[in-house]
């Protein structure tokens, strides 16, 4: 059994990380798989999904700590073509584009502090995530 | 087919990285599955799951490569919390929280020197991951 | 059904990134999947696998960042067993090792930019990414 679904993202601010367990959640709920998997993925190259803390402090502590591993407005090769998100790139990679979910007896078996989010490093602009849920 | 299976860990030091293909390969067999893939992913979020070497000075260079990208004790947000671990959170995330691996004719496909490794950056208490193995 | 494959890359440089959507793309095709998805994961571990841009400039932003951040000819502990390739090991789990694509109505999945590519950091001899079809 396979079930797809997206979901879009048009943030207010160019950095934003969405917590989105709900949505994905809801998805797995809708495609009557008890047993399985669910893939969460960016289908944009400037966004990341990832499985961490909802906790404000630990979500600016990553805000910070990317900025300083993936400075913005260094004189990048990729903005010579126009561009002025190659940092976004680079921090989106770090974080990482997507994450696997198991479903177990119906739900996300998920820890007690895993929480998906959406991590947008370059937006005010529509955006999309692809869910594909797979299993029995 | 769908097989669910959970690894516990409690490390005697707050950081170490434990060797888990075996334990996984177990899993796998008890699944019956010939042909599918596992998800192996930590459950909580200041341990990683990843592939690479297994030699000892490769782990240790991981150790102090990490120390020096998010260090530990800097004045984190997170900490206002009470917490003491937003690095942990930080390593976590470079190494990755979660591996695929294809399963081929009953066994795991891994390359002649890929292991599944179980980071854990605060340990010293009791921990879980999920393995979900899902084919045929 | 579950369908498997290998490519086998032999890079003239010790580092290149190639784009492997289309080959992806081919194995998916003789598959016969239509709803599901690819597991593409590197088997040795100094590779990686990501998703990112097919952008000459940024690729080489990539480059000179990895660089930055796991610089090679470092003392690093693993050389002490006669190997000189640590950063090749740390630069590949930046990049990630492996990607899932999602396959949907027989073709991948993936946003406008998306494009797989093979990250090379210790070539110039045979490597193998195996590619992992599961669906419907």
């Amino acid at each position: 059994m396979v079930h797809t679904d997206y979901l879009f993202f048009e943030t207010a601010q160019r950095q934003e990380f969405l917590r989105i367990t709900d949505k994905v959640a809801a998805i797995v709920k809708a495609s009557g798989v008890r047993e399985g998997m669910v893939l969460v993925s960016a289908m944009h190259i400037t966004a990341g999904v990832y499985v961490n803390d909802w906790e404000d402090g630990l979500i600016e502590d990553f805000q910070v700590w990317l900025e300083k591993l993936a400075p913005a407005g260094k004189p990048y090769k990729h903005h010579q073509t126009g561009e002025d998100n190659a940092d976004a790139h680079l921090k989106r990679t770090i974080m990482g584009h997507q994450v696997i979910v198991p479903i177990t007896a119906g739900a996300l078996d998920l820890g007690p502090w895993e929480q998906i989010f959406y991590a947008e490093f370059d937006g005010q602009r529509r955006k999309r995530v692809v869910v594909k849920v797979m299993g029995e």
